[in-house]
């Protein structure tokens, strides 16, 4: 299991290389992340390197006038804007309360910024912000300031919508993707795939016909069941872009663990499965947008499975794996038939604009 | 002055006439206004009518942890990203930010959104993104949280920016565009027009040459100084798309006054004034993004102007005019020939993408 030479695994891409934006450099990817420490961090955060940016999670925990604020921040661009089980007004309601819900913060409010093409159909604007207001209501959040703009036709793909969203961490609660450790279990809340497989199969060019709708849903409810339960969880991550394969990479980056996981416990659908299969794609890699991993100490795994498949939303919940000790910073994957693989941070997306 | 028959005055242009977005949806007037109304607001706010969002402020206060809120959000897509005083990281930082001063909040972070087209030189985005974190910095504000997507070339415009912002609003200010008063002096802090005709005069197509550069700049300084000065004002606005037209005819709406300015009073450069002359403009519904309208009890004008006075950036500051109780809801402006005309809220901005 461990007769892999972790030297020379690593394939920098350099972001000289690099003297324009390529659509990797939007996947949950090596691209992204180079993008993000070579260029960004450094303008925001110098002369500050404990700034919250410097975290690096998806997800600032501030303190203002005596409470401790979530705050953060997403664009969904996915491509084509409906698909089965969803559409993008969903994505940018579920996937910023979700990065939120991450720091174990309750949701509370969100706002709202859409570019539109000139040209964008109405009726359909209208789908989408209706969408929007019932995903908000039905999670208790409330979309509370927006903006609106235009572009030329041409300049824009019908809608991008930005949201940020607020919410209250509890006393008490410290998550972060740093406080993961050796020994921690690791388990998803449902079966993995689901979005990006759906996505994939209306993509213009691409499709195919497959009984799988989005995942797309909030977690928030997932993540105070536990805390609630006093279960000791290090960390939670939903794995949206590059899949359970990127949000296991950056945890053991920040919290310099290895992971070992257990290819026949994840549980990825069969549809999904043969979806990947004819595609060429790893379900490892592919895009959730309802699911959440966490990372929780291992005399209170069980009784965080317990509490998950009494839920509706996490009936299908897994262990799949386990942190370790060894290859820190590196994933490895134990194949069905004894072998082991290293599932690397993917350079970017299999797929771009899939939220 | 009021021999003008306000009947008929008003040209509504139903959402149903237009059943794709149009440029003018983005602009800061009727069309933007009505998108908001008739789209946005019922689906966002159903159920709840006093949400914070149906203020239809620039900015949400929202009671979080004990504390009181200032949370704002804006896309910036202006055309060309470079121009003279500024590039659209100055805007994405100083425009936030000022939205959250209007409500006398303390801004104190930003989020940042980016969606990139493929393509997108990467020297350029390094520009962009240092100037962003400069800003912030001189500013005394952090960006905390971050998100990036990539589009397809031709899907995209290079660069799109969004930021939201969180702010401290402290105890005892209570602003809001519904509490000006007829007899509230009408305040502006400095020269008008000049971020405008800055972007227009290196628009592809409309080059010319001129001196003006951008206004470009935080005002949450200006408005700290009248209220820590114990100063009565009842509401600032930022005067972006749509300039001191819009922003006057929106206080009106929203406080049910009107308006009666004097055009000799309001500051405007004589090389914006030549600008909007050869492009048959009116200096008044041209944006600014440094400036600030303070709506100031009567018997505090006097020293809020002197306040603003003893500033640099509020050295032009001028009082423009007053709140009145005759004609609710209209803007009238009295020409310096001795006649006078209504302001009225534009269909759209003159140019589009212009922050």
């Amino acid at each position: 299991m461990t007769q892999i030479d972790f030297q020379g695994l690593s394939c920098p891409v350099p972001l000289r290389d690099h003297p324009n934006i390529v659509m990797g450099h939007g996947g949950g990817g090596r691209l992204g992340l180079e993008l993000v420490e070579h260029l960004f961090m450094p303008a925001f955060t110098r002369g500050n390197e404990h700034a919250p940016l410097s975290e690096l999670g998806d997800c600032a925990v501030l303190a203002v006038g005596g409470a401790r604020l979530a705050f953060s921040t997403d664009s969904y661009i996915v491509r084509p804007r409906f698909f089965p089980g969803g559409n993008v007004g969903h994505l940018a309601v579920h996937g910023t309360m979700n990065d939120l819900a991450c720091s174990g913060a309750k949701p509370l409010y969100l706002s709202a910024g859409f570019i539109l093409e000139e040209g964008m159909p109405l009726d359909e604007l209208t789908v989408i912000a209706e969408t929007m207001g019932n995903a908000a209501r039905e999670c208790g959040v409330q979309i509370v300031t927006g903006d609106t703009k235009v572009v030329d036709a041409g300049k824009g793909d019908g809608v991008f919508i930005n949201t940020a969203g607020i919410g209250l961490v509890p006393a008490g609660v410290d998550l972060s993707p740093r406080n993961v450790r050796p020994g921690d279990a690791v388990i998803v809340s449902g079966p993995i795939g689901q979005h990006g497989i759906a996505v994939m199969s209306v993509r213009e060019g691409l499709e195919f016909g497959v009984d799988i709708l989005s995942d797309t849903a909030p977690i928030h409810g997932l993540v105070a069941a536990l805390l609630d339960a006093g279960i000791e969880v290090h960390a939670f991550r939903d794995p949206t872009r590059g899949g359970v394969a990127a949000t296991t990479n950056e945890i053991a980056a920040s919290s310099k663990v290895g992971f070992l996981l257990q290819e026949r416990a994840i549980p990825v659908p069969d549809a999904v499965a043969a979806a990947c299969g004819f595609l060429g794609l790893d379900p490892m890699y592919v895009a959730n947008e309802g699911r959440v991993v966490a990372f929780v100490a291992p005399q209170d795994a069980e009784r965080a499975l317990e509490i998950w498949h009494a839920r509706a939303d996490g009936a299908g919940a897994a262990r799949i794996g386990s942190a370790v000790a060894e290859h820190p910073g590196v994933v490895v994957v134990g194949t069905g038939i004894g072998g082991s693989r290293v599932l690397d941070l993917p350079l970017a997306e299999q797929l771009p604009r899939i939220c």
